[in-house]
C-alpha cells in the first residue's frame, strides 16, 4: 500500500480511537514541524500495526497501559487508557493490569498509573 | 487469608503457569537468602495478584509480556512467555504484542523480544 | 499473620513515616478503584518489608531515595525524602546519597532529585 | 589543573551555552545544598568534557538531545535543546534526531521531545 | 511511495550500514515470526527515517549511540557502532559521545558502552 | 587540589573497596580509549564524591546497590556488591535493601539483584 494511502487509513482509526478533535488538536500544535511524527504516528502506528487482525484492539489496549505505565510515559498512558475504554474495556480489567504493575515494575510505577486512570475515569464519566 | 496459606495457594498457581521443576529450581538457586523474595513472589504475586478474577490469565500474561519488553528484563520476559502459551496465548498474539512494542517502546525493545520469543517457542515446539 | 492485620500494621507505620494526614489524603482520593493499591501498600511494603529488622528505618529511607531518584520517579521521591526527614536522617545524609545519583545515575537524575530535596527541607523547614 | 580553575573555566562555557541569567538563577535556586553539584556541572561535565575536542559543540548537543529523549529527561532536554540553537544546529537537524528517537525509543519518547523542542524554539524566536 | 519499495530501499542502505552478511543472517535467524517486525526496521527504520537528508548519517549514527547507551540496550549499540565506523566516523568521535554518556547518564552506562566500543574496534580492525 | 591529584586519592579509595587485581584488569582492558572514562571514575567519583565526609562507605554502598537495582546495571552491582562487603555490610543488611527494591522497583529488578547477590556472596566465601 503507499504510505499515503496507510496514514490515511491509519488516522481514520486513531481518531475512532482516541477522539477526533483530541487528534486533530495535537496535530496542530505540532505545526509543521512535528508532520513526520505525525505521519509515522498515522502510518506505521495505526494504520500497520494497530489495524493488524491477530488480536483484538481491547487487548491491545490492555497491552498499551502496561507498556506505557512500564517506560513511565504518563502522557501517553491517559491517551490508552481512553483508547482502552473506546476499545470496550472495563475499569476493573485496566485495573487488573495496574496491579500487575504494582508487583512487577513497582508501587511507584502503580501509584503513578492508578492517579492517571483515575483522572480519565472521571473525565469519561465511568469513575 | 493467612500469609502462609496466601503462599501455599499462590506456588501452585506459579507451578501450573511456569512448571513444577523450574519453579523448585529457582527456589533452590536462591537458597535461604532468597526466601523471602519468594513469599513475596509466592504469596504477593501468585497468590494474590494473579488469582484475582476480573482479568483472564491470557490476557494478564500478554500485558506482562508488554511490561518486561518495555522494562528492558529479558530473563523474566521468557518466565512470561513460557506462561503466554501455558495460559492459552498463541504465538501470533504474542507476536502481535511485540509489534506494539517495536513502534511505543522502540526497535531495539522489540528486537530483544523477539529473540527471547524464538527461543521459547523453540523450547516449547512451537516455532 | 492475616494479611489484614498485616494491612493494619503497616499503615500504622506508614502513617508515622509519612504523617497521618498525608495517608488519608492519598487513600481517600484513590477512592474503591485504589483499594487493592493501598492493600499492597499498607500490608506488603510498609506491614511486611519496611517492618522488618536487620535494617534501621533511616538507612532504609537513604536506600529508597537512591532508587526513586534512579528510577525517574519524583512524585514517590518527595514521599520518602519527607519520610527520611522523620527517620532521623539528616539533609546532609541525603545530599551524600543525591551525589552518588549524579556520578552513577547522571546528573538530570540528581538535578531532579536536588529540586525535590530542596523543596521537602523547606516544607519541613530544614532548609 | 586545580579543580576550581576547571570550575571557573566549566562555568564560562556553561554561561554561554545556556545564557548567564539562566545559569545564575539555578545556582541561585540550588542554595548551599546544591553547591556540591553545581562544582559537578561546572567543573567536570562543562570544565573537563564539553571542553574536550575532538567533536564540534553542536555536534555534542545533538548527543545530548538524543540521550536526554531516551532518558526520559524532558527538563534537561530544554536545557540542551536551548544549548543546541546556540551550537548553531538547525530546527531541522534536532528534528531528524527526533524522528531516530520514535523509531528507536518508541512514539512516547519522540512525543514528549517534540513538545519541548516545539516550546523552546517558540521562546527562540525559531519556529 | 508504496511500503514494499520502501522496504527494499531501506533494506539497501541497511546493508550498506551494518553489512549484508550480517543483515542477511539476522533475518533468517527471526523467521517467518519475524517478518513484520524486519519489514518496520527495513521500510520505516531504514527506508523512510534513514534516508531523510537534513543530518549526515555520521552524525545520525552518533546520535544513535548516545541513545542506546542511555537506553540500556547493549546490543544494539554493538550494530550502531558498527555503522558509524561505516559512515566515517572516527574513534575519537564515539568516544567523546561516550564521556557525555558518563556524566549525563552515569558511569556504568559509559562503562557498559566502553565494553561493546572496544570490542567493535578490535573487530573492524580499528583498535 | 590538583585533578590528578584528585585522581591518585581515587584510585587508592577505590582499590581498597574494589580490590587492587580487579581494578588494575579493568584499566588494563580499556587501554587508551578508556583512560578519559577511568579519569572520570578515579578522580571524580572516587577521588571527590566516595571521599566525602558525611556519610559511611558502608551506607554509600547499601544506597549504590539501591540504585544499580533501580537502573538495570547488573555488571556495575556486582562491583558494588563486593564494595559493600569492604565496607563492612552484613548479607543480611543488603538482603533488607534487595527487598525494598522488590517493592518499589518490582519483582524482576529484585530477582537479578538476588542473583548478583548470591554469586557475589559465594565468591567472597560469605553464602
Amino acid at each position: 500500500m503507499d504510505t499515503n494511502e496507510l496514514a490515511d487509513k491509519g488516522l481514520k482509526l486513531r481518531k475512532e480511537m482516541v477522539g477526533a478533535a483530541a487528534v486533530e488538536q495535537r496535530i496542530a500544535s505540532m505545526g509543521e514541524f512535528g508532520e513526520p511524527l505525525q505521519h509515522i504516528i498515522n502510518a506505521y502506528a495505526y494504520g500497520d500495526i494497530w489495524s493488524r487482525p491477530g488480536l483484538s484492539l481491547g487487548v491491545k489496549s490492555l497491552a498499551m497501559i502496561a507498556m506505557m505505565a512500564a517506560a513511565n510515559r504518563p502522557a501517553e498512558l491517559r491517551v490508552h487508557l481512553k483508547g482502552a475504554l473506546k476499545n470496550g474495556c472495563t475499569p476493573e480489567e485496566i485495573r487488573e493490569v495496574l496491579l500487575l504493575v504494582a508487583l512487577y515494575c513497582g508501587i511507584p510505577a502503580a501509584n503513578e498509573a492508578h492517579r492517571a486512570a483515575i483522572e480519565v475515569l472521571k473525565d469519561e464519566g465511568k469513575a
